[in-house]
């Protein structure tokens, strides 16, 4: 539509007629078995408001989308089509990884790739908005959304938004092929409190424009035509009713012209939050921090017109929401096709495909990270040794974690049926061996019955079989492949632990198990950082393995017997216990350094009953082959305008290696104080078999910009470190000067 | 001196004369010995400056102090006196409890009256000033500093500093009858992220200005003479070269006019968290931020002199500095007595004295708090049953924590010692049964050798022979008490842990222990909040002892066989386990309680494996009687300018009880996210057994004030919630509304 049309659309609305744009309900008001009944006196919604409401959340499926817009249409006084949002977050139903395990591919590019192909499927769905990505950096591997985050780099973490929104998006001359990505959840969702969900954010301005708005920035400036506000506070407000985050940063600085959605319910939180004396405050505040759309509540739809009545709120902050959302459906088309093409035999044909699964395949494979490979037993050669796969993890196909909404645990590959594929059955067997918990409980807050919990359980005595099956099975095996790991709802939202080791039966089986003597080599399936400090001393191999999606199987079978070096290094770092969390491993000089030279012994910055370092450091990944890195070169000891800086890597072994160079620096002396590492670039390198490349990295002033003491954005003349390796721990050292 | 002569005597100051003021140097460049031979070396200071050095570090003792004093004069060409500054921080040769324990006599009055002997014996000691009160406001219990904070309360904390202050140095028109006061650590040091001694420490100004500088702000309104800075940094910039901290809030906003002092080598430190590049622009830094005082490194001594010279500082900058110093030396009457009194004789006669012990004794006796006391175990009643005292902290003297420098052990009365007094040797047993630790490497940092490390170690040999002996006893025994705890080198400054329950080898003796069936009692030492999950179920009753100090063995035979009712109140939360750390009951709403009213289940702020509640809250502390309370009472529903609240206190049990009464306030709604509680008034009721007391408190408006939106400090009007109680957690509620 053209937009002098769009503009006579909007003048032609009625006040409710706009409210309705602004508010967005779940699927269940728009059933029409349920429209007759309940759905009013929900949220105290009215039906008018319900007939001229602008979005539809998490209802997906080309036959359902297609029902309810051609209803809804139908009793339309305007023919505006409903806006479709879902949760589409690392797959539709070709399940990807999850972003953490995205993010340990450090290969932006691939994942473009992936969210095309999980746009062109959500399309086909009847999907227009995707509530994607979740860019929140994340430190605190207690917090259970660590899931959906590609981690703890502001930089890392900016180039996947800018891939995903780009992948999604497929945009070109103004053009939206793909569908409407949802950056979230802006802003610092991810600095919750002791990593315990939805709790209380505090930070400096400093902080958070250093290190957390990299990622929505990204998205932003990728075209990312939404923004979801996030549950929490910053400086004391919540970002839904947050005036500096949404109008001043956001709309001014950033230029965002877009459409701001609250998370759900968030709107109605600003009350509990203890902001809002009620509903009308609420919607008071969320609609002058300029939110446009209201998630499932009933404050915008019972509210705004009142105050709009009532001069109480100025009509022009409600016309230019309306207005975003308008541009929004006319930007995907609506207005010419309400569908957007999505039929149930186009549909057919886009999920699932072979493209599609192989993509995800090559993913998984990207993702997986190789955390320890003693005596190099791995790769394992197919049929020359007799391997008993155990675990709860073994014989599942709930790969998919918990956000993969629309995904479908029968889709997928499980681990035991791609060995079986390759393996001969006098080399293999599987036995669960124990639970994935000893304890269901918490299930129950998901609404499972009594009965549903009791029958994950095991009693006392098949517990006792299933060990002593493994155990007689373990006997006759060479090797011994677990997989372990944390349940579904262990992570993603609301899965915040304190406890952050795998599952204590589960330890308690591997103690029995290893008690064997055999070869273990430990997959490990987690929505987070898990602490494997234990488990390090137990495994002679261990493969981190997120959770993997619907190819996760075979991913996993294609780096156990090396079809494919694993080349996955770490986003977010792992840490030996609970008690060093939040942890970053680009965390800020300090007056007493560990390794300092004015203060010895005791009076440093550490711990006295444990190392600060991770277990495992960010950007670490072992691959089959041994890449050597030496000749770090600087094209100059001084900086004016750029640098070239380059190091040689030699594969010094037969395997071909997928390589990630990373590059960090230190800004020696600033004028507030600067990170001891801070990750510039990195590039994934192929190695044939013995070659050796030269790798080139350059650098401009521009790459040195930081948050200055008067909180300009540029940099400061003076010394600088630069570090070339394989993680942020494993780096040869250089120096320059910039003039 | 009068200040006109004061001030000429600055003038005829020669630059390196004035700048001499400005450092502070260790003991060992004063003593003759050591003067011919190394310290000219040390810190590249020369001679010249060593001979006009202003103030010396924890030198005391009256012999050796007037020595030093003397010397110094006879070689002055002004007769300046050295100021001797220490760290006595809870005690001089009198140590009281750790200041964890102070703050859970919730008696500020008491605790004044303990730091006016502090001063007494400090001053016959021939010590000017300590670096005390340490009123850094902490959330996090793997912090080892704890131990010198009293607590999490921004209100608590204020009042102890004041009483501290007021304490320490006596003042009385100007004159001051005790020592000078450093409040310390400004600001915001307990704040280190991941509860790591020196890291970073972050937040918005929102939050120090609420919650962190209300210790320092009350310590300066009560007069302190001095401030020292903190290691953190603080919006990026290390605090000792803060100017938004030392000259616009501490100087301009609260118009402090004392001396601000650098903590230990801090202002070197500014080079090694990157903000400065070398010594010369480290001394601008601390200078141009108004840091008077250059503690123990070179950069005053040698860069601030060429400074001046060369024109690159300000020259008034260091005049004023000067001034403040010889301000506090004349504030002393140093000039007239340069000995201020000290003399051996004296300090013989003032050091120790039993009405300092009694103090102690009283103090300590208010400090211990009864965690659990499960069929009213406690108290005791001597000679009725067979006791066996049990643990390493049993025949222990080192009672008095890490940061009694100038206290010694064999002052202390032990446990063992104090039960000895009061049973008969058939009723009474000691077994030491375990050691302190079983792995004390960590000692090789402070300098113990290999073979000092080996001696502390039992030999498995030993320990079974030791667990056997305790086992046996424990046979015959009705009641095992367990004397059990941190080692001393566990809290205090750089005793950061990430596990913070009992040690280990500790826990697996009590394991063994309670299979005996007897009636288990805990006396738990520490320097901070520890984990005592297990011991809650272990044991019938536990009291939290700190590190009680001198009279800890008399205060805890005290409590034992009832002799004084228990009525310490934890200053400080007791998590359940470190990782639900940071902790705070004055926490946030947040959008999705616990308790919501709309969410339910899995999706509101909560970790899935663990309660948010901490294991013991804020306030807690039994008593051996049983005190109701009941009709809660507001004089008016509205309050205008004040209100006041009464409650009914019923004891109904036959023990005289010392009940801390604790009022909470909820402001409901605010223009940012309000505490969910807050502490606002407190009083310490004595009620005779089966008393009934009506307790009033007066709240006005300032009392609900905070920093609002804009910053302003002030209130608005609403709804108020007040909640009066005997802990945080255990409180009745009312409501009114402010107009």
């Amino acid at each position: 539509m053209e937009e002098n049309k769009l503009r006579q659309l909007l003048d032609s609305l009625t006040w409710k007629e706009k409210v309705g744009q602004l508010v967005q309900l779940s699927g269940d008001f728009f059933h029409s078995e349920e429209l007759t009944v309940g759905p009013k006196k929900k949220l105290g919604i009215t039906q008018e408001i319900i007939d001229v409401v602008g979005s539809v959340l998490n209802v997906t499926g080309a036959e359902t989308t297609r029902d309810i817009q051609e209803k809804y249409l139908m009793n339309s006084r305007h023919k505006i089509p409903l806006l479709f949002m879902a949760d589409i977050i690392y797959g539709y139903r070709t399940i990807f990884p999850i972003p953490l395990g995205l993010g340990a591919t450090w290969n932006p590019k691939l994942i473009k790739e992936a969210y095309e192909i999980i746009a062109k499927e959500s399309r086909s769905a009847g999907a227009h908005v995707t509530y994607a990505p979740m860019v929140d950096l994340v430190r605190d591997a207690r917090w259970g959304r660590c899931l959906e985050s590609t981690g703890e780099d502001p930089q890392l973490n900016a180039h996947f938004a800018e891939a995903m929104v780009r992948g999604l998006q497929k945009e070109q001359n103004g053009h939206l092929e793909g569908i409407a990505s949802c950056v979230k959840h802006f802003a610092a969702y991810g600095a919750a409190e002791a990593g315990r969900e939805y709790n209380t954010v505090d930070m400096s301005e400093r902080r958070l424009r250093q290190d957390y708005l990299s990622g929505y920035k990204s998205a932003v400036d990728a075209g990312a035509k939404l923004v979801m506000t996030s549950f929490n506070t910053y400086d004391g407000i919540p970002v839904t009713g947050n005036e500096f985050l949404l109008k001043d940063i956001l709309r001014e600085e950033w230029g965002f012209e877009g459409v701001i959605i609250s998370d759900y319910a968030a709107v109605q939180e600003l009350i509990a939050h203890g902001v809002a004396k009620d509903e009308r405050e609420a919607t008071l505040l969320a609609m002058n921090a300029t939110n446009d759309i209201d998630m499932k509540t009933g404050c915008y739809a019972n509210e705004l017109e009142p105050l709009i009545n009532k001069g109480e709120i100025d009509p022009k902050l409600v016309n230019d929401a309306v207005w975003r959302v308008l541009k929004l459906k006319n930007a995907l088309g609506l207005f010419e096709d309400p569908y957007r093409g999505s039929t149930v035999i186009q549909e057919k044909e886009n999920l699932l495909t072979e493209e599609n699964r192989n993509l995800a395949r090559k993913v998984a494979q990207e993702s997986l990270v190789l955390l320890k490979n003693a005596d190099n037993l791995l790769p394992l050669k197919p049929n020359h040794q007799k391997i008993l796969l155990v675990g709860p993890y073994g014989d599942e196909q709930d790969l998919i974690g918990l956000w993969a909404v629309h995904g479908k645990s029968e889709d997928v590959v499980s681990i035991k049926s791609a060995l079986e594929k390759i393996l001969k059955q006098d080399n293999f067997s599987f036995e669960q061996g124990c639970g994935l918990l000893s304890d269901y409980q918490f299930l129950g807050e998901f609404g499972a019955t009594k009965e549903q919990i009791g029958s994950l359980k095991m009693t006392e005595t098949e517990k006792k079989i299933a060990l002593k099956q493994a155990v007689e099975a373990g006997k006759k095996a060479d090797i011994i492949i677990y997989a372990m790991g944390e349940h579904t709802m262990q992570s993603g939202e609301a899965g915040s632990r304190t406890d952050i080791s795998l599952p204590k039966n589960q330890q308690e089986f591997i103690e029995q198990m290893v008690e064997l003597g055999k070869k273990n080599i430990l997959i490990s399936i987690s929505g987070r950082p898990l602490t494997l400090t234990k488990e390090v001393e137990q495994m002679d191999a261990i493969i981190q393995a997120w959770f993997p999606g619907t190819e996760g199987g075979n991913a996993l079978v294609d780096i156990l017997f090396g079809k494919v070096n694993p080349s996955g290094r770490l986003s977010m770092s792992f840490p030996e216990n609970v008690g060093q969390l939040p942890m970053y491993y680009n965390e800020f000089k300090t007056g007493r350094p560990l390794n300092s030279s004015t203060h010895r012994g005791r009076f440093v910055t550490k711990y006295l009953d444990s190392p600060n370092a991770p277990l495992f450091p960010f950007g670490f990944g072992l691959s089959y082959g041994t890449v050597d890195y030496d000749e770090l070169k600087l094209s100059s000891e001084r900086m004016t305008t750029d640098l070239e800086i380059s190091i040689r890597l030699k594969n010094q072994s037969p395997y071909e290696c997928l390589e990630t160079v990373q590059l960090y620096i230190q800004d020696v002396t600033g004028s507030v104080v600067r990170p001891t590492k801070e990750l510039k670039k990195y590039q994934k390198v192929n190695l044939l078999p013995k070659e050796e490349k030269i790798i080139t990295f350059s650098l401009d002033r521009s790459d040195l910009y930081y948050y200055m003491k008067d909180m300009r954005f540029n940099t400061e003349t003076g010394d600088f470190l630069v570090f070339v390796g394989k993680n942020s721990n494993d780096t040869i050292q250089a120096s320059f000067e910039l003039i």
